[in-house]
């Protein structure tokens, strides 16, 4: 797969002249993809059931003919205002109650049938009138679900589902009483119709209530997103994708991705350090203008196994951005950065978002790669420096990692439900062991539960892991030749009960959850020899050896053969240790990288990726600051 | 009295196979009580008018024939979904106009007759079926009134009630527009039927209407609980109770007790320090597993007053709790030490929640005695060894202290109605005033402004207590050597105005509030000699000696004899002053204590309760840490 | 003009017994002037059409009998309760679609046309009665328009007349459509009906949407004010005036100013400081007592021009407050600076708010001249000082600055649309620019756009202008020596587009923003030769002069002949810099001042202004803390 970059236009903010001059400097940047309709569909049916697809016929024509593939999508992220004249119900409702008014974007709910049907329609008529054009070489559908909370609504609609949903997997008000407990507080339903959706409530509602509403919610995208998959299979032959945001964990995208054929994801790598991650002001400000040197690597990790191996950047910021709190630039070279780091990641295509900036509406401070009076904008250079690159890299190939971490979206609805601990947090958890694989210099790949039953790791990690069942376990023990459990693994069922047999209640591991602790951020419960447990504290007893105790001799560590269990929320230095711990358990071998330098091996390179402004050496090698290294690799085994 | 302990237990959790071992685990560990039934009405009336009671005859007769004696709770905290079928607009709303919906506990306003009528119908039922039972010794009618913001409800039944009751204390709109003050900015009203409720107001409402609604809020709950009083005691010779929450002011406890004759309490002495409790980071690290030294015996003593008396505390924390901020462990041996604290304050009984932590539904994080799967919870050892103890210690008498605090509830309405600054809080002044008097060493009374024509004290504080009366002032100096007063105390009427006599308006202390100052917290006022005011600065005048005075000569406090009054909030040096110049007027001895440990005594005891996880040496004595030292006093008179 | 002295009072609220007492003591005092009514209206009209004027003829007569002349206010900014009967819709809506109820002030919908039916009825009534009056001087309309966030409604009423005026505004939807970008995300609307008001949509607005609704919200306050001054000049030959606050940017003053006679504004120092001024804790801790040393002279300033070179102080601050939140004493001294400082700045007269304290209703706690029970308060001595001075200075005579500020509320209402990084705020970037010209010691007129083409100066500092036309370029090239924009001038078209010609889009100055940064509050961007770029960092290109560079060499200012552009928001050292580079390009002397002493140059005076507790030197005076120095000026030119 030789990697390929490609850019985001709207076609429709331009006038029609400007159009062949934009796709031949597309092309002459470098460019072989361009993303265009997901916004426009006030355009192609400006009033109910007129159809204006002219001006789209003519773009499709007018850069294809440059040379340029089309990644065309449907417009179902912005119905026009006319839409809700017919459907006024079928907006989605905040958690007080209030309707989510139009006027922006995603404004509907993902249970209203009515919206869905007109979805299902304007994929149908898209679907015919492109399904077969030559240029129209992938089609995207909708545009990052879940954005701005959208995914949870508590509308009429979703109620109204909801009911329906929880008959379907319960079958009698009994089994669903039994199943949430609702004997406590006397919460028992005598029918389903009583059952409203969990906002609103005196104080915190059952958290199976609140579990179930959220796999129920997440359903519902993927129902959403497989209705327009339907309709668009019977007349499309390329790929479908759909792009995903940046630590947005309320749907499953391993479900809605196993009905698509590739993961493309949108990385605002500065945007997302300023709006969406903890770290100290100190990280903050020494990455402000480079963003986080993990982060990235991370989505891509995770999109490519939610693409089956397929991936691409649909959106990267090619500038400041308007929607983070602060909005800085980002360093000179740190947009070929991305790029290639992306690449060395798995991404097939990189796509900027977008190619110009429009001087109107909500995003017209996003920069662009030109400025908005047609002028390049600082990343226009490094851009065609970046396929110029590609160019001479030439195909770049995935191999599998040696090492896993095991994924699962629902951990997170349970846990986000009762974090019991105001520290704790799923993503946090995971970020923080993958970022530990990253500090030993290993590359890593991202599992689910099924996954386990078919691909084999030295080692996985599974901390935070809400449920665990015996299938699965047994499953990491044939394939893995370790597996790190805790904390909080394996700590419910899936109706959100603490599972009969204990917690985690493994066969194979000799080893309990007597109490839980959670702990404020400035208190820690420090490891014999170094490192410490925060956040969360599992007190464990059972015959299985303490590979590592707290400083009281309780427990930190208990194991045995091909399985450990972790007591707490491990601290850098305590993660680090259990790294080097299971390395040398199962012989992968680590290569620890300085501050801001990460590496990635694929088949034939090894990718040193310097996100500090400043140069690094390492192992013999360096790297300028904001630069990446791309090493041609020893033959397989032998680094 | 001789002071036994009980356990909170939900038969209708458990395999009715199981409680006749529970029952006899119970008495086996020492457990005299057994609270159970307060959220059971789904399981004792499934659909309306289905009565189910078998289960608990069968649970009350297991218990009591194991020799554990019942307290047996109506289920009126949480109503099943059936009833919103029957009285759909029976539920709580909140400030912002939306209903607190279905789907945890306290989902009901007190105010809805209907409810009211339903929750009588039950306890009458209870009351019949079980008034004269052997095994069931007392009654509790509902949880927990207030716990989760529940006293006080926007409804259209708290409209309309709140309407009736202001015509019953004012009579006519014109008394209540002269009371109220209300031709400031022409709020005057012409009839009761326009008068809101003071929420959603474009500013601050009237405060006279805040108060006059937060003490109708009060009343409504006064009686919603005399109702079920009511209907119970025409079969029950049983003493009736209620357990209270810590730190809930919004109802007058005084006037609910007056209907009951116990009151209980429930203390989660850790979950409170992280979630109710202003403190500094350090005070809160150092007690974290512990609890704030002076918090539960806070509850207790004032409890103890409420129950004129009798008091217990219902609900003991066991182990980490589900709802606090962060919930660590209680160090060993704490648990043990919040029992016989709670005895050295008069418990009659210690009750801890719960016998086996549930597996489901919002608690299901709550440590028990046992854990889920049934096994001795870290606690479990603890209470077996309280039981010895209690039984070696033998009976307990409680004293009459030497100094009392003047306790309000109407107070922190006032001030919580308007704090004038954002410091000032009625709570955090009498605790203050209460820690000073504990670093003193000195047993405590509360009382209420009715009492101080009854009882008779060396030292009253009055510390912010809103409205002071001629009959009061006249009892004080009757009955108590000396009675300190201020910062705003006697501030306003009991309709929110000013007092004609002006502030704080004595006849025995010429003394006058000329203008008020609040203060940033990080400014203070010093104190000539040491110690300083905070937060709230009463500017004095007046021909009252100046016992005190600022650094710019302005009176810190000024005296007469039997009379003091304080200007200003006052830190830990000033209230150490205070409190040692009053002991001295007064001629009570002090025994000046070290940091976390704490002194109570009763007629024959001196309970020596170290808070600290570190022994403590006083007086001769070495107190281990989380430990309680309980020595033999001399004589009376000689201590 | 020579200064008087006066203050408000409220009848109503006290027996009309002491009324004469009451205007006798205020003459002695040295009060001329008295203002009463303006929340009266139940008493006024306690049920619709009930006319109840006998009080304030009595009231009117007494006071004016006393020698004080009034200022009589129409009382519509507290409709009485009945009024709602009449029109239950005329209530505001708050951005969570609650209605704002009655209860306080301020409760009714600018956009409502039966209330301002109510209000033209009632100002006709008053201005039939006391239109001649002699004792009736001036006439206030309403109070404090927009206090309490009450300049924007989601009302019903708003609604419909938004819709109204976006047809006037537009003319056809379609080009309402491209004025607006609507193409973007398919917000493209085919009728007015569609459009609705910019609250609750799913992420952010339009931000040309919301600043039309912003436009349209301070168009219905000038027009429910100008309603009133309609009917009013009928019958009044008295001037006209309003009270504005302090930092109330919400509508524009100066459209509401045109249609009166005099800007009176309302002046709380130490409440603005602690409630709504950002600054250090050790700045806010050293002007506790005192205020900010500028915010006063900025409104005197600003309304000196809002009124057209007439203004007043209405409510000055004697003591404490009871709405901040914490609130302080001033510092003896004090008030009689603040009445000083007022007449240095242009103040005709200067009125205290209030006579005496109400000892009810919400501001029970706000000191008055008098206390709740008719004694002298601390200010009351201050007042009678101040009035033996204003008797000793005679007349005062603004002259014209040298040095005017471009001020437009637009900007204000762009940039909370759209700030692009949490620092940027208009009034923050214009305070600071202020801010640095009072350090310089210089005198400072306000002027607006359409100022530029008839007002004359040496320097006009323009940051953050929102928008800027040829024309006012043109003027300001034509009449000003020095015109210094940016960072955020001329960024925007009036409907919130990028310019086509780019920005700043000048004509006289070759300088571009090609990309705009915002930045974390402690990050700042170093200028070369001192000072610093924070919040805002415009990135320049273009061949005008680099007059300063930041660390990277990028301009950091730019400039031509009679125009420079500031990229950054310069902290204070970068403005420093930039003042005294400017005053030497234009020949302005500059009188660098210590930190807390301000200096203001009248016709006849200068006046050094310590709002420092202790004593300062300066260029050969001592000025005592709290105190002000009024030197007789040289002959005009000399200084």
């Amino acid at each position: 797969m030789k990697p390929e970059l490609g850019v985001c236009y709207y076609p429709e903010h331009w006038p029609e002249a400007m159009w062949a001059d934009d796709a031949a400097s597309m092309v002459e940047t470098g460019l072989a993809w361009v993303r265009i309709g997901e916004f426009g569909w006030s355009r192609m049916e400006p009033q109910p059931g007129d159809l204006q697809f002219e001006w789209l016929d003519s773009a499709i024509e007018t850069l294809g003919t440059a040379g340029l593939k089309v990644v065309l999508g449907t417009p179902t992220t912005t119905p026009p205002r006319w839409m809700l004249d017919k459907h006024p119900d079928m907006l989605a409702v905040d958690a007080q109650g209030n309707p989510r008014k139009f006027g922006s974007r995603r404004h509907y709910c993902f249970s209203h049938k009515g919206y869905i049907d007109e979805c299902v329609r304007i994929a149908q008529i898209m679907g015919k009138r492109y399904g077969r054009n030559p240029h129209v070489a992938a089609w995207q559908i909708d545009n990052e679900y879940g954005c701005h909370d959208t995914t949870i609504s508590y509308s009429p609609s979703a109620l109204l589902a909801f009911r329906y949903w929880l008959m379907d997997q319960y079958g009698t008000i009994g089994d669903l009483n039994e199943a949430w407990g609702n004997v406590f507080w006397s919460m028992e339903y005598n029918d389903f119709d009583q059952i409203e959706l969990p906002n609103l409530t005196v104080t915190e509602p059952n958290p199976a209530h609140v579990l179930a509403f959220r796999r129920f919610s997440s359903d519902q995208v993927v129902a959403f997103n497989k209705a327009q998959v339907d309709v668009l299979r019977t007349h499309i032959d390329a790929p479908l994708l759909h792009n995903y945001m940046g630590r947005v964990l309320d749907f499953d995208h391993f479900e809605v991705g196993a009905d698509l054929d590739i993961a493309t994801w949108d990385s605002y790598p500065i945007g997302f350090l300023s709006d969406r991650l903890e770290a100290s002001e100190e990280h903050k400000t020494a990455f402000l203008q480079q963003g986080d040197p993990d982060m990235q690597a991370f989505h891509h990790d995770l999109y490519r196994a939610v693409g089956r191996g397929r991936c691409w950047v649909m959106e990267l910021q090619p500038g400041p951005v308007n929607w983070a709190p602060y909005n800085p630039a980002p360093l000179p070279g740190m947009v070929r950065l991305w790029s290639l780091e992306a690449v060395a990641h798995g991404a097939e295509v990189v796509s900027y978002f977008r190619w110009r900036q429009a001087p109107f509406a909500q995003e017209q401070m996003h920069a662009g790669l030109l400025t908005p009076d047609n002028r390049a904008a600082p990343a226009l250079p490094e851009v065609r420096q970046t396929a110029e690159d590609l160019a001479n890299l030439g195909e770049v190939h995935q191999t599998t990692a040696q090492v896993a971490i095991l994924f699962d979206y629902a951990s997170d609805w349970a846990w986000t439900t009762q974090p019991q601990g105001a520290g704790f947090d799923y993503f946090r958890l995971i970020f923080s062991a993958y970022q530990a694989l990253r500090r030993a210099g290993l590359s890593v790949d991202f599992i689910t539960a099924n996954d386990a039953a078919k691909r084999q790791y030295k080692l996985v990690l599974g901390p935070g892991i809400a449920t665990l069942d015996r299938d699965v376990e047994r499953h990491l023990k044939d394939r893995s030749d370790l597996t790190v459990l805790g904390p909080r693994s394996g700590a419910i069922t899936r109706d959100f009960q603490i599972p009969k047999q204990g917690r985690p209640g493994l066969n194979c591991l000799d080893c309990n959850v007597d109490m839980v602790e959670t702990l404020p951020p400035d208190v820690e419960r420090a490891v014999e020899g170094g490192g410490a447990g925060k956040h969360w504290i599992d007190r464990l007893s059972g015959t299985a050896q303490d590979l590592l105790s707290f400083a009281d001799k309780t427990p930190a560590l208990k194991g045995a053969d091909g399985f450990w269990y972790l007591a707490g929320f491990p601290d850098t230095d305590l993660w680090d240790r259990i790294v080097a711990m299971a390395a040398q358990d199962t012989g992968i071998p680590l290569h620890p990288m300085p501050a801001g330098l990460r590496r990635r091996e694929t088949t034939d390179y090894e990718f040193l990726i310097n996100y500090n402004a400043e140069p690094v050496d390492w192992n013999g090698h360096t790297i300028k600051g904001c630069d990446v290294a791309i090493l041609k690799r020893n033959p397989p085994g032998q680094s």
